[in-house]
C-alpha cells in the first residue's frame, strides 16, 4: 500500500446527524482513504473523525470535506463547551507508514493552502508545522476562540500562513498541522484517594517535572483513581517507562497499580517498545510481526 | 484483504538455485499471493520457502508449485541431512487473519487431492488435519524416508488419505497439513555452562513435564549457553509465562537471563499477550492497534 497518513479532522459541529453526514462523505467515496472513527459530542458540539489512507487522498478529501463544512456549519450561530475557532476547527496529519513528519508538514502546508484559496478560509499551521514559535501550541493559536479571531488577525504577530488576514463569515478559521500520533493511556490505581493521583500524575509529567512527552491528571472511576494520560511522543517517552514510574510512585503511598488501559488506538510500535523491553528482545523490528506483510 | 493463510512448503532442493527458482517461481507470479521468504540450506539440500495470501491463490500456487518440483527433484538420487519423502516434503497451511483451523483442514484437503490427482502423488494429511492418530506428528508419518516408502505404502495401517499406495517415482510421498503458526524462541542465559541449559530445556518442555506447547533445547552460542524453543501454540503457551519462567528456573543455578529473542516472525496477537500481561492492560485487542486497520 505504500504511504500512510492519519488525519483527525475535528468539526464544530456535534449534534445534527445529517450534517455530520454529508460532512464525513468525502472520506467514505474515496479509493484509498478509510474512515476509522466518527465521534460526535453533543456538549462540546464537536466531530472528532479519524481517518487513514494514501497521502494524496486523504489530503483531497480533507478539502473536500472542509469545503462542506464551510457551507453547512455557521459559526456565529455555534455554542458549544470545547474551545474552537472554524467549521472544520483542527487538520492535524500523522505520519502513519513510510512517512517522515517532514512529508506530512509539506501535506499540511498543501491542505493549508488549499483551504484558503478554494473555500476562502483563513489557516495557521501548527505544531511541527508551525512557522513561528508561538504557533506549535494548538491553544494559543485558537486563544480567543472563534469571536475573537477578527481582532487576533489584526495583530502583525497573528497573520494566517495562508488567506488573508480576515474570517470567513461562517466557517471561521481553521489550523492545519503535522504531529505525532497521541497514545492516550489511563493506569488504574488500587486507592480511592484522588489526591494520591494527582500527585503522582505531578510527578510523571512534564509541566510537574516528569517526563517530556507527558501530560497527565487523576480522576475518579469505578470506585478507584485512574492516572490519566496522553504521550504525545510514544517514541521518546515509551508506555513501559511511565508504567513503571507511577508503580514505582505509588509505591510511595502504599498504593497498588492494578491495571491500565489504551483509549483508542496505539502504534503497533509503541508496544513492540514494551514487549523489547520485558523480554529482553534483541534484534526485534516490526518487520518481525508477520502482520506487517500483510499491509503491503 | 479478507482472508489470509500462511503456508511453509519444504522442497527437497537446497543446492541448486536456478531449480528453486523455477519452483517458487508460481509464489512470485500470482496476484494476492507473496513470498515473504525462501530459505535454501545446502547441507539439509532443503529449502523452506515461506507465502502468505488469499487461501485460494495460495492453494492454487502450492499445487502448480508441486508439479514443478516433480519433475526438477529426482528423490532416488537425493542426499541431505534433513529427513525426507518427498519432492514436495511438507506443505503445512496456517491460520492468520479471519481463518479457523477448520478452514486450513479443507485447504489441506484440497490441496491434498490435486496433488495426487493431477500429480500422481501420493499424500498423507497431518497435524490438525491428520485422519488418524498416529498421523498427527509428521515424524511418524515421515518415518522410513523417501527409501522405506514403497514399503510403507504396503502396510494398511498407512494407506495415503489421497492417492494410490505406490510412491511417485521421482518426487516420492508429500504430506500436507494444518497448523497453528510457530514461533521460534531463544533465550539467552550468562553461563557458558551447556548443563545447566539442558535443566532449564528440560523443565520447560512438554516432554519433560513442562508446558504443553514447548519444544526446548539448550545450544551454546556466542560464549553463552541460550535455550532455544518451538512455542506450537502461542495462544495457549504464552511468551511471558515461558520467558518468567525460564528466570525463575534460572536462579535455581544462580544464573541469569540476559535477553531473548524471535527468530523468523511472530503474529501480532502473541505480542499483544505479553504486552498484556506485563501492563496489566485490560480491554485490549488487536483492533486497538492501528495497523491492523492498514491491513483490510
Amino acid at each position: 500500500m505504500g504511504k500512510i497518513v492519519q488525519c483527525v479532522p475535528n468539526y464544530s459541529e456535534g449534534r445534527d446527524l445529517a450534517k455530520i453526514e454529508r460532512i464525513v462523505a468525502p472520506y467514505k467515496r474515496r479509493e484509498g482513504v478509510k474512515l476509522l472513527s466518527c465521534e460526535p459530542d453533543p456538549d462540546y458540539n464537536r466531530t472528532v473523525v479519524t481517518v487513514i489512507g494514501d497521502p494524496e487522498g486523504v489530503a483531497e478529501a480533507v478539502i473536500e470535506s472542509a469545503g462542506i463544512a464551510a457551507e453547512l456549519i455557521d459559526m456565529t450561530a455555534h455554542r458549544g463547551e470545547h474551545s474552537r475557532m472554524g467549521a472544520t476547527d483542527v487538520v492535524p496529519f500523522i505520519p502513519i507508514k513510510e512517512m517522515g513528519m517532514d512529508e506530512c508538514v509539506k501535506l499540511a502546508q498543501r491542505v493549508g493552502e488549499a483551504l484558503a484559496t478554494q473555500h476562502g478560509i483563513p489557516v495557521f499551521l501548527y505544531e511541527e508545522a508551525a512557522t513561528k514559535p508561538e504557533r506549535t501550541n494548538l491553544a494559543k493559536v485558537r486563544k480567543g476562540q472563534f469571536e475573537g479571531m477578527p481582532e487576533k488577525l489584526r495583530d502583525p504577530q497573528w497573520q494566517p500562513d495562508y488567506g488573508r488576514a480576515e474570517i470567513h463569515p461562517r466557517a471561521g478559521v481553521t489550523a492545519v498541522g503535522a504531529r505525532m500520533p497521541l497514545v492516550a493511556y489511563n493506569i488504574d490505581l488500587d486507592t480511592s484517594n484522588i489526591e494520591i493521583g494527582k500527585k503522582i500524575a505531578a510527578a510523571i509529567r512534564h509541566s510537574g517535572g516528569g517526563f517530556r512527552y507527558i501530560k497527565a491528571g487523576a480522576v475518579e472511576t469505578k470506585g478507584i483513581v485512574q492516572v490519566t494520560m496522553n504521550i504525545t511522543n510514544y517514541k521518546k517517552t515509551s508506555i513501559y517507562r511511565v508504567f513503571e514510574t507511577v508503580k514505582m510512585e505509588a509505591r510511595r503511598y502504599g498504593v497498588g497499580v492494578t491495571g491500565s488501559e489504551v483509549v483508542g488506538m496505539v502504534p503497533m510500535e509503541a508496544l513492540i517498545e514494551s514487549v523489547e523491553y520485558y523480554l529482553g528482545l534483541y534484534g526485534f523490528s516490526k518487520e518481525k510481526v508477520l502482520e506487517t506483510h500483510l499491509m503491503d
